[in-house]
């Protein structure tokens, strides 16, 4: 749990412009593959749910994070420690909910749209950055949190800033924590 | 030309693995797509040739690399500065050719297959990294120089280091070049 950061950690940094690029690459070809873009927007939450899942160790291990004792500390350790981390920004994080399940994360500067001007007439319902929900969705529920994760504002879309909400869906079971 | 580093190149240092996972998303994605290897190749090298093309400004902005004189010179930049950038590794560089034009860029370790073990036996004809081909050519040819870029060895496909072989295919014409 308290396991020093990774003396490697400086070998698992790259810049993010090719990250980036390629991930625009990646909604070009989707939406070469999908006329709608609520399918776009559902396959890039499938495919963020499959790389969450994948990353939850890689962040574990090398975040050395301690185990969150609540919804509103997982949501600051998102935004402070897993978006700084894989994304070089910290989102700032608002609590919208009296029964403190509901969090948005807000991003001033969304680094995954740095090439991207607008989007096109015919693609106003694309949620651009949804893998980023899909991921977010992917690494909580293998810690046991089941959460919902959607775009709420989106800059691409007019909006003045880009929002991600997050409604954890039950109490943490907490033995059940991986950690 | 000797402009200084920029200032907040921090941060635009992300962790690999969101990239290495996003990028295994695209090329499962492009397998979908597409039933022959040779075609989803074909799909990687033109992607990642979009990507180069628009890459080489940022690399040339925040490098703040000289002008290179030679393609000797020119293949330890990629190996040295834009893949030590964009992917966080350094191969090392080889000539191949009595005439000068040829090298390789040996990578003993790939960072975009991290998380793949093997590919499977019906696609035994994937690159499944020919993106890098792609962005190599196409910010080569933003600085007027031709070239074709391929694998020549793999080791997702049983070899012992991944190879990837640059062909100059003309004298720069200096007095062309953006910088």
């Amino acid at each position: 749990m308290s396991r020093p950061p990774g003396r490697k950690q400086e070998n698992h940094k790259i810049s993010r412009e090719l990250f980036v690029l390629t991930y625009g690459a990646l909604v070009a070809q989707l939406c070469k593959d999908y006329e709608k873009d609520e399918d776009v927007n559902t396959c890039l939450d499938r495919m963020g749910y499959g790389i969450g899942v994948r990353l939850i160790d890689d962040f574990l291990a090398r975040s050395a994070v301690k185990k969150c004792r609540s919804y509103s500390e997982t949501a600051d350790m998102i935004a402070q420690v897993a978006f700084k981390m894989y994304l070089g920004v910290t989102p700032s994080v608002t609590c919208s909910s009296a029964a403190g399940n509901e969090f948005s994360l807000i991003l001033d500067k969304n680094p995954l749209v740095d090439f991207v001007e607008e989007l096109p007439p015919e693609r106003a319902s694309l949620c651009y950055c949804n893998l980023l929900c899909g991921v977010i969705r992917g690494a909580l529920e293998m810690v046991h949190l089941a959460a919902e994760v959607t775009f709420l504002q989106d800059r691409l879309k007019g909006d003045a800033v880009t929002e991600i909400g997050i409604t954890f869906l039950r109490k943490a079971e907490d033995r059940k924590h991986k950690r």
